[in-house]
């Protein structure tokens, strides 16, 4: 196991009817600037529930962030901060708006260009306190210290982090899943899968209880999503899903192993050149990657394929094409193409994309081992 | 699922070399007061590392914390807390040590009879800090904001809890592991084996992510136990071990689940009349509440069967008696007596112990289904 450092402060309230809590948790006459997205939260009944709680407070909106927060978008908020001398941040939406939210928190206290912030490496050392009401299980956003941040002005996607912009809380409330659209569940399952093998399918026998805890995800997401696709959504398998995606990016099942994010990195250069969803990129890289680096990861392959899907027989490679084959089929059961040019990619945007790493100069993977050659590899394979 | 709060702000340090940490976590002149136990972390190097990291700080030391810390002997650390104004509580050692630290930090902060914070609800509004070096992974302490306390002059042991004794931060290196006599590595396993049991021998269905986690941190358990028992301890075993016991009593299995504990209540008194080893009396009791209560927990310890030991075959009760067989033979592989009479108890004690939760009115086990009369069965069948 390697060596760890890990703090989650956190405080989640989940379960029906938590959103009233807001209540008892948010002072009268706090000043909050409410952060959302496109107005599915009025259409649900979330926003007059928040409304409700946050009667005695000074509430601004600030609606209209919009999927993959723009840099800005997030400015104007930042500029409403400042002069309004906001007190509380409160996200509610998904992965987006908690994203954007976490930068508007940073950058209102930044006193350099808050760019510097996702480019620069500058460091976050002050942000407005922040909290969150969930009502788009994916991201794990809700109860960790990171964001992604696109800039549409030069096709970029970037991510920054800081403990100063963990939630102080964050609800959730599992009835938020009844009214999701198929699509957000068929990108957030496909999102939280692949968080959870980004910190799994790495190194084997580094640790036996992060391994099973990451497979007791998977193995979750694999019960749920059909049961979420089909007729009728019950409350504990809102609830599931839910807790799923939360455990599944709030460094839980991080704890002392190696961890790989190649797949998340070139999905969002995938984003940022075509607007596709964050959950279709992963969906068509991951197995790409499951491929191409069969040899060093293989032996958490076998691992995966025997204890996520049962598969004991066969050649080492035969197990491996198993594993891969069922990760595929998953993702087309819940709805997603899984190839690049099924959304009308190929060679050049592949070139792209790669120059952009060879610019960049990044490792990828675990230790680096998904090097450049590696990266053609991987988006040759998905076409 | 249950409705739930979750928040556990506790930061962990985990590896090899950890301890030395404590030189920037703690500022120069710093009053520490260091409580340990018997002097094991003299002859293992973790008393040397500790003042070693300390070197600047001023350290106060409070050796001869018991296990089963007894109230008469935390009340003179609670006066030299007071008249040295003690800043920060280091406790160097296993559950027993911070668990009294714990208690220690909230007495100190006490104006009343701090024998009130045990027995008579009073509640704590203020505490020292406190952190941990964990020397003797079991009881999880180092990570959760509840503690035992013991009174030997009149044969009590209660337990108290505040999120204000959560510990500021605890550090955990496993190779700590390695010197452990193997009599509290018999304890320990069973000790987090019984945790998880009591989060997870409940209701069925209840949450996917929760029971496969549990499960997980059983059968990490049953993978590690023999390896720590046998000739030679290897980092990585030693590694999930002491993050199995961490995780086993930190919140993050008990999300949204029903709790039972009826077993460690039992096996308390055990202890307070009999000087058992906290280990030992839930060695002797989980089985019988298994039997006693199959009952009521039949869906839970069928998927218990099925998913930890592998029993798909047989009638409902073959396969129950299965399990509490498999959980019996476990506990003995580790060196466990699993029976009172092992330890010259009877009847005696089954009625004293009785008559205590008569007089006590506690509702035990989840939703209270474990009565009186199935108290007393308990008992007699591990008799």
């Amino acid at each position: 196991m390697n060596n760890f450092r890990f703090r989650n402060p956190v405080e989640l309230l989940f379960g029906k009817g938590q959103i009233a809590c807001l209540k008892q948790r948010v002072a009268a006459g706090t000043r909050v600037l409410m952060t959302y997205g496109g107005g599915s939260i009025k259409r649900n009944g979330v926003y007059d529930q928040v409304m409700a709680a946050l009667s005695d407070c000074e509430v601004t909106e600030f609606g209209g962030i919009e999927a993959n927060p723009d840099y800005a978008t997030l400015m104007k908020a930042v500029e409403i901060c400042r002069h309004q001398k906001i007190d509380l941040l409160l996200a509610v939406g998904g992965g987006s708006i908690i994203d954007g939210t976490k930068f508007i928190a940073a950058a209102t206290c930044f006193e350099s260009d808050p760019w510097q912030l996702l480019v620069g490496g500058a460091k976050v050392t002050r942000a407005l306190p922040l909290a969150t009401v969930l009502t788009l299980p994916a991201t794990g956003s809700e109860m960790n210290c990171g964001a992604v941040i696109s800039r549409r002005e030069t096709q970029e996607k970037h991510s920054f982090g800081s403990e100063l912009v963990f939630p102080r809380f964050s609800i959730l409330d599992p009835e938020v899943v009844y009214s999701l659209p198929k699509r957000q569940i068929t990108n957030g399952v496909v999102d939280i899968y692949a968080h959870t093998l980004e910190q799994y399918l790495t190194t084997a026998n580094h640790t036996r209880v992060m391994d099973r805890w990451a497979e007791g995800l998977l193995q979750t997401l694999i019960e749920v999503a059909p049961r979420l696709l089909g007729e009728e959504r019950s409350y504990d398998d809102c609830a599931d899903y839910m807790i799923t995606a939360t455990m599944g990016l709030n460094g839980f099942i991080a704890m002392g192993v190696d961890e790989d994010w190649a797949t998340h990195m070139i999905g969002h250069d995938l984003t940022a050149l075509h607007g596709l969803d964050h959950g279709v990129t992963l969906a068509i890289v991951f197995p790409g990657v499951m491929h191409v680096m069969r040899r060093e990861k293989e032996a958490k392959l076998l691992q995966y394929g025997e204890r996520v899907w049962g598969i004991r027989e066969g050649s080492t490679d035969e197990r491996i094409d198993a594993a891969i084959r069922c990760t595929e089929t998953f993702f087309e059961s819940v709805g997603m193409k899984i190839h690049l040019s099924d959304y009308g990619i190929g060679e050049p945007t592949i070139r792209t994309i790669v120059e952009r790493f060879r610019q960049r100069g990044w490792k990828l993977g675990e230790h680096g081992i998904v090097t450049l050659d590696k990266v053609e590899a991987i988006l040759r394979h998905v076409m």
